[in-house]
């Protein structure tokens, strides 16, 4: 079987877990390059996260490589800022959805092996690029950071880009009332420049990621399966259900819960996941006072400008479930 | 009864139509002023329609002042700009909600004698205040031009304004993808002069007025009674149902519609109306390339700015039908 | 002799004062009103300032009314802000160029019988306006809040306004290194409502007001007439030279100094003092975080965009003292 | 003699020729990288300028990089905007002062054999960085786009950064009305990244680079060395004075002309040719509709803002000289 070449660039973050799972456990993609940025939490901690999920799984042989520590343009603490907290807030639960250690809910082993890479993320994207002969799919779980340097710093290398499956931003389904996602709001410039460099972009925002919800019986179903992978994943599935539901509350969540990331990995593992999507064209703000990083689709298609972004609606869960269990099971 | 005294600020605009019946026709309010500003439609359709309507109730009375023609720092034609298309379409529906008039499917008579008052609005509102004995309630129906340029002009009678009972925003509810209201979309500056002025604000926004739907039977009521107020008002509603629905396709409403602007004048009519609402700290964005004008809500409370807005979430629907109903009865 | 008539809206002010006189004491302009604005000082301060100019120089005819406390979109302490610490600062001499009182340097007599006007600024003007037969030239001589909302209250009563003769802004010269004249920095917004009006602007910044500088020659020939207002121009302006200079040491000026709010009405006195201007595209920056209120002048007119500004460069220096001098003579 | 070791990032450009030919040949400097970026022409015509120098005067061995060829957050054509149009204009004389090759008034042979490296500029920067014992001292002398990209690619190598020594900017003399130096202009971003890097800064705006005007006896000098360097020097001098002077007629220069990068590298060979500058707060505007790329200056030092620019105000321009033409001799 021919697999697809991927580089993922994440943030990790349970769902970004998931995603690793999903990306280092299916047949069929090829992961050539695990990339982390600053997002969820600061740099240092979502590279250690990452680092352990990868070794734990046994996927040892992806080379990580650690990216930027800060949006372009934006202060360093802007996910934590004032503006932050008109965003959206963390209930009753300190340190968020994923906790203090970004990766709450599971004690990975102490000294972990395996280690980033000597070269940057940026430069490492840009030779898996050079040094592969066919195109390659970038999946960007976190700000869009790295990819947007990768665009300017390597104008020669876009097109060597097959397409960009992201998990970020939002078309119709709104989440939080300051109208944005997490991701697209950390780095609204770097958003910009992926949107309008031409390359394909399939964006999962959360106008799928809250129709994807699992449950407990998915995690009993990843349970049964005896490796340690699929042990880790339950584990952290359970954990995340009860912290994203405890610092969300207002969405009434109880029993089920979102694993935003992971749908932009599994899009390309088995792209007929998609059952509903639009191709639209869609911008993102970045002058305001507030709202930079929403993105602004042109949903009624009356502006004439062009589409640029296929906004991904719903995803046939079942089989999203199924390949989560897949996955975790043909772990370490 | 002591009736209380406002200022009505509008853009008819079916639902300001509805609002003015309300307003001039119930017992609880002493409509000292009615005043226009371009929305809707440009100054001078709204203000003939305004002419129209309170010349048709009965109303000859209030005076009337044309107000501003423009939003204070935005474009003339700001309210159709490529901006505007953004924030939503006019489905099959040419000329909007409202038709090409601003007040489609009456027939209003010709030589209407009412004209408007040698001055104009801001100036007019300044001398309803000036002369006063007790506070004014003014009740902002369209772009709140009108109002912020009141505020800066004379200082000195701010605090002659009781409070500010706007139709306008939207906190949780979203009805257009853009994240916005009509009113503050269309003079962002207005409503962030309005938002900071200290004077008490009671906000009906898409939340509240996207809750309230009339349908046929309500108007069937309303029909019933014979005289010539109810006739136009039961015209108008159906018009307006007809139209709002086939401008607006994607909220799949068919049998019932919303009459935004009535519930701000409802609510000053009788406070108990409201059956939700919250007190919240509200900004409007001015700064940005898309969004200027979407509300900007302390949701969860965790900026520690001040709340400035009581944020109308519910209304008891029947009593409200029951007060159009009774109005439209007042009238001539 | 045909009167000019004129509205005079200032913030004494040191400049603005020699301007009152100027236009009250010249026999060929008609001072219909005068109005004040917040700006050099609160409105509280200039308005008082405004007051014993004008019973001092036995100009008790000519009606004052205020105007706005504060920018239409910015703080209200703007002025004063961090903003403005980048863009000058007051030296050695604490208060700045005017003193704490905003006209430093004369001790008018306590118990003033003048007042101001029932109605507010706005108001007034457009009174002025309605009822003049002729077109009414504006003079503004402090930020431009008043006049621009003026403009959007009235929109009927534009064409009323022969012309505004604005000291603002600045083209060629540049004072303070961040590019911006104080007037047009309070109130960017207001500055660019009377740009993009269509009403005849004459603009006298520092491009000019920088090259009138006024020494111990003037001062003396002035102090040579005996009447109360050459005596209070004289001792004024000697306070002036001195605050003025210690505040902007690094412009090297010693026994001279500008006067600049002056040059606005002179040049409506005698246009024929006017010896070097310009007609050109001017805007102004008000989207930025540090430069909005700068002038922007398409001083090599290639932008294709529409001349609304006559840029005054030159005056004759000589003749304007002469004008000082004359107008100071013909006060009580 | 210890050699500076140095990273040389330009857009030639007549003066980045001959800052070339400073750093190349000058013995105190140890030039390990010249990068190119977009700003005076195109991408590619600044390459091949570069390549032609470097292969020219005999600095074969120095590689070269390719860079970013467009802004990181501004469009691509952004240096020919509408809006820098109203920053300048080109005179009488087309395409400018560099002319349509960008390096008008000497012919390179054809065939030149030097080729840029294989990898692009900030990896190639970010390379001689890591490789280096010592720390290296960036000299950009277009927009800073590589050199932002650098710090945010690779925050691990900030530290081996010895300083940046920059051509742009203004802090006292404003040579455009509009406020503003080309290169900041042209990518306002990357120079807010880099002021705000931490990086000790030294800054050669137009306050210097228009105080440092060669005349004929410069030219006259270099042209008596008979190496094909001072040869290729003095005619683009000829041409470069011709152009410059001719596209900025207003300036009033006739037989002097400003050498702009080449002082930001004489001042890494001899710090002492330094004579005046002084260490303060810089920052940049980015918001706005017009001024975006003006350095906004503490000028007064009453922000209490941390200094972060070393501001370089003189020089001394006999001793600049003398090193543009003991350098030029050097060459092949």
């Amino acid at each position: 079987m021919k697999r697809v070449p991927v580089i993922i660039d994440c943030d990790p973050g349970h769902d970004d877990m998931m995603a690793l799972v999903i990306g280092c456990c299916s047949p069929e993609l090829d992961v050539r390059l695990v990339t982390t940025v600053a997002g969820n939490k600061p740099l240092e901690l979502v590279t250690k996260n990452a680092l352990n999920v990868l070794n734990y799984i046994g996927a040892n042989e992806v080379p990580l490589a650690m990216g930027c520590d800060r949006p372009i343009c934006r202060p360093k603490d802007h996910a934590n800022s004032k503006l932050a907290e008109f965003r959206r807030h963390t209930g009753s639960i300190e340190n968020g959805a994923h906790g203090a250690t970004g990766l709450d809910g599971f004690q990975f082993p102490e000294n972990n092996p395996k280690e980033p890479t000597d070269i940057r993320a940026v430069e490492a994207m840009a030779e898996v690029l050079r040094e592969s002969d066919e195109k390659v799919t970038i999946i960007p779980l976190g700000p869009l950071t790295n990819v947007a340097l990768l665009i300017r710093c390597y104008p020669n290398l876009v097109d060597k880009i097959d397409k960009i499956s992201m998990m970020g931003g939002t078309s119709q389904f709104v989440f939080t009332r300051q109208y944005m996602e997490f991701n697209t709001f950390v780095d609204p410039e770097a958003t910009k420049i992926v949107f309008e460099s031409g390359i394909p972009i399939i964006m999962y925002g959360y106008d799928v990621t809250y129709s994807v919800l699992f449950d407990e019986s998915v995690i009993r179903k990843i349970e049964e399966h005896k490796n340690q992978t699929s042990h880790m994943v339950a584990e952290l599935l359970k954990t995340f259900m009860y912290r994203h539901n405890g610092a969300f509350p207002w969405l009434g969540l109880t029993d089920t819960c979102p694993i935003h990331d992971a749908c932009a990995v599994a899009g390309v593992v088995d792209p007929s996941l998609i059952t509903q999507s639009e191709l639209l064209h869609v911008d993102v703000e970045i002058g305001g006072n507030y709202l930079n990083g929403a993105t602004v689709v042109d949903y009624a298609k009356t502006t004439g400008l062009p589409a640029n972004v296929q906004v991904v609606y719903r995803m046939d869960n079942q089989r999203f479930f199924d390949l989560m269990e897949r996955c975790a099971a043909n772990g370490k």
